[in-house]
């Protein structure tokens, strides 16, 4: 079977991950509206196509906070890679630096971030941060993230508690025995939510700033008011997503909400976008719209699902030509 | 099989509830349009989630009236609930009690309101009634809700005659001969909706203000101009509601009407709202849109199908952990 | 089976009459928009139910040109009755005056319009006609309706050409031999539709105007232009309609022209509309936008396939039903 | 089987075409979301028909550029007409002949443009074409239509790269070995696109002026800054067209297109539109809009597949009666 389009690595991935691992990737929050709405609000979004412009020579290549990326799409961060393959965010690392692109490796990764790094030296990569109830275990996942060589901290906002998944309930979800969720180990009991703290407030960026120089990049922003509060607490960037729908369901699409992210940042920091990336031209769309810079989350499983990271480089491969294509047609 | 959210109880509630008690239950008037679209309604309305907000303890209690209740959820008068499991309304009392809610009993109930009452002392329960052409059978109703310890009396105002439920029609749908309208023996003849009185007019608020001092509640509103003739006649609340869409077919959603008595009742008076709650979100829609409290119906009847008295408090316990989780997550 | 609502009565038709007949009752032109927009553009319309009105009498009759029928829902007309019942157009006439309701008979009826006259002699009835190249035979028609007692004239606007039904095409559609357009006969050949005359004006009102002392109704107006040219031609009624979706394709559904046909008329003549109806709230929503009265086509030929006389007479009264009881809800 | 309207010729050619050809012939870019888009925006398009006037005359002939045609279809730039019907575009130019309508022969095209212009002499032709990296190509093609009697030159402007169509992708379409781009033999290797010059712009059209003086329209144009570029580019007309779909996915539907383009215009040269007429009645929606005449791209090919030159007679036929019928029936 040609993979053409990703939905044909979707198609790979429903049909031969296990049952389990699939519904964990695919879920979304209760009725999955907002994991839909994701991409169907890319489909309303119109071109108008301008003609009889010199396409033949096109650059794509974009920096983010100062690093420069071959083009505009890098890898948002999702946990349990291993349930994808094998050799798990390694992978991830691996193809993300072939295809000289950001990698943000999640807090609940099954490679610790020291494997990630070794796996892949050189590449450029964030690290995603929740903040603990035990803030000596977040300090620690700063310090080690920082020796690893990761240059960005990305502070997940929204989840406070876990979205309610109704198919992992169903499935009983938890990692098979023989994965870890390495960040954590040791730190404390992972597979309770517990450990997040839900009282954390805007203050707590202070608090996360007095630990680091390195960039804070805040994710999970989606109102005028929120991107405001950011910029005034002194983040670098802005990923404006609502967790691939796995949150609260029947909030914005995130295409949607970015525009209004946009207008009220005004560029004082760079904004990025995730969730519902499925073509080249939805990367232009988001572009167009303001986003310095859009990241995969699904598609980026899919890849590996397909061919570990030879197949997440055949998604990202796919992509940048899309996006080329579209550029090119777009005018 | 996990019941994980309430479309699980509706689909145990179908498959094992006899035809005729779930098409009775499930019935909407003519094409069904306004049963589907007080669902509908709610998914069109989105969230602006907010972030980084302390949401470490939430309280979710409420008044209504008055009366203290755990969660802003409450049981809306359906009719027979025998049909759905054995012991019938008095399961739905003793739920209602141990989740310290409000139970808003049927006139149409297959127990008697005493039973109701002696099966749950000390619960908060509303009486529903309707005004009969026999206005002694009404006043005797009031009477007997009074000694019976019930704290309100909420008039259905949407049922000057019986809706066209088609399968009802097609199934000659009447209660089980083992089954009684209990709390109407001897006053008349039941089967017959003839008791009703389709002449009753806002004066007759009057009449019913004369017969006690419970707050008296009216059901079935659905417009700024009746929400504003029912606080000028003296009414304690406002049950927004469409009567499930059993009434009148293609009239407004509960949801859509809402925006609109809220604004015109202007806090004078509490308003409520029935019609579509499936999701812990949907409450907390409601009350971001002005509803004190919301009542369930169909859902109630799921739970009793499910496993009686247990159930329903299931039901209950998922809108309730839905409901703060959206909290949280909503900010 | 119940017959329950007209749907009963669709379904009965489409299991048992012949195909051919059958897809020439159903047909619509090309791709049946405009004929399923009618119903649809009745759902989009909603209801702003008003409670405690004293709803215990209601009366539905009405007048049309100064005859009073029992409830306002008329027979439109449509062709070929005999393709539904033997009887054909007599038992129409019957179940019309039962009923005491008006029937516009078609020029293409397979009962001369003598027959039906006597069949049901003091029934309501307008005469509908289209004017023909050959002026004589339209002459000829006026003459014999007005003998035969029919009280008013309906002038079809929509069919200078027969529109494009696929169906009827695929099928080669023409009448039994055994039927017979008896209005016509002798008249000139008629199933080629070319008698019809494409030339015809305005001014061909007043030609008509001249042969007769009848009210002149004009049946397929559809903006407010020609509402006025209507209105100034001297016409008593006007009949929005779009021939069930038969002869243009996607134009508007009638419910929706009805609006500015009624504003531009101002009350100087009456309105009527049809196309569309399927419930008793579909007839309270077309008086609410300010017909008159309505007039059913497909449905009274379910009707009539259903039970001749009979099955139409159950088909006005579940309308008529359902109508009183819209009316008792909406307040 | 009955060819009564254009869907039946689709239902044929895909019954009876190779798949790889019907695929080729039906591919849209991407999610072929334009491709159907163009079809369905006509649909949203409402008439308002006027009655009583006149229509046993109408006149559907018109000019383009000064050469009168029988009605306002022409047949759209398609390639590889041979994969349809053994005889290619010689069929096509045959048929577009006899009924006295222009044919614009597409630079791909399996007969050369001698062989075409020699199968139907006399004919109303225009040519498509491409400006090609060699320039000398170009202008060689330029100089042959013109010897060959073409009377307009049709510029492609959308396609400075070929769009994604998955399922050419996944077919690995290349042309059966026995047929040949014949126009370019010679000139290049033509499977491979890479012969058409991505850095085209506007002042491309004044070299292409300076080669010819026959008319130059130019295709492609979907926004009121193009047309108004193309006019002051000296270009004769514009065809509105988003290559039915096949490049960018997500612009605009033409016929939405097409109303910008007209206002920007302003009579100032011929617009014409092709992509999505699928009836008659389309025919009169984008007259009505604006356009001097239209294009049918993939309903030729169908005519083509069915019966060629014949065939193809078949669907101009049906679009003529259609159109007149629909201009009739709107008044």
């Amino acid at each position: 079977m040609a993979m053409v389009c990703l939905s044909d690595f979707e198609a790979y991935a429903k049909k031969y991950l296990p049952k389990i691992a699939w519904d964990y990737f695919a879920a979304g929050a209760d009725d999955c509206t907002t994991r839909d709405e994701n991409i169907l609000a890319y489909k309303r979004i119109r071109f108008r196509p301008r003609m009889l412009r010199d396409v033949s020579v096109m650059d794509i290549r974009t920096e983010i906070l100062g690093s420069e990326i071959s083009f505009p799409v890098g890898i948002a961060p999702t946990g349990f890679h291993q349930l994808a393959w094998p050799d798990g965010e390694k992978s991830t690392a691996r193809a993300a630096r072939a295809m000289n692109t950001c990698y943000i490796a999640s807090t609940y990764s099954t490679c610790s971030l020291e494997e990630i790094s070794a796996a892949a030296p050189g590449g450029l990569r964030w690290f995603q941060l929740y903040i603990h109830r035990n803030r000596a275990a977040s300090q620690q996942l700063v310090r080690r993230a920082e020796a690893s060589g990761f240059q960005g901290l990305v502070l997940t906002a929204d989840l406070p508690y876990t979205g309610k998944r109704r198919d992992d309930v169903r499935n009983g979800f938890r990692l098979p025995p023989h994965m870890k969720v390495k960040n954590l180990e040791g730190a404390f009991e992972v597979c309770k939510m517990s450990p997040l703290d839900p009282s954390v407030t805007w203050n707590d960026i202070y608090w996360l700033r007095s630990l680091t120089r390195l960039p804070i990049i805040i994710k999970g922003i989606l109102t005028r008011e929120d991107a405001e509060l950011a910029v005034r607490h002194g983040v670098q960037g802005i990923i404006v997503s609502n967790h691939g729908g796995r949150q609260l369901d029947e909030g914005p699409a995130t295409i949607d909400a970015l525009v209004e992210v946009v207008e009220a940042v005004r560029g004082r920091v760079e904004v990025y976008v995730d969730g519902g990336i499925r073509k080249g031209s939805d990367v232009l769309k988001a572009l167009a719209l303001g986003a310095k810079c859009v990241f995969i989350g699904r598609p980026a499983l899919w890849g590996l699902a397909y061919k570990g990271e030879e197949g997440l480089q055949d998604v990202l491969r796919i992509l940048q030509d899309e996006f080329r294509l579209s550029m090119a047609l777009a005018g």
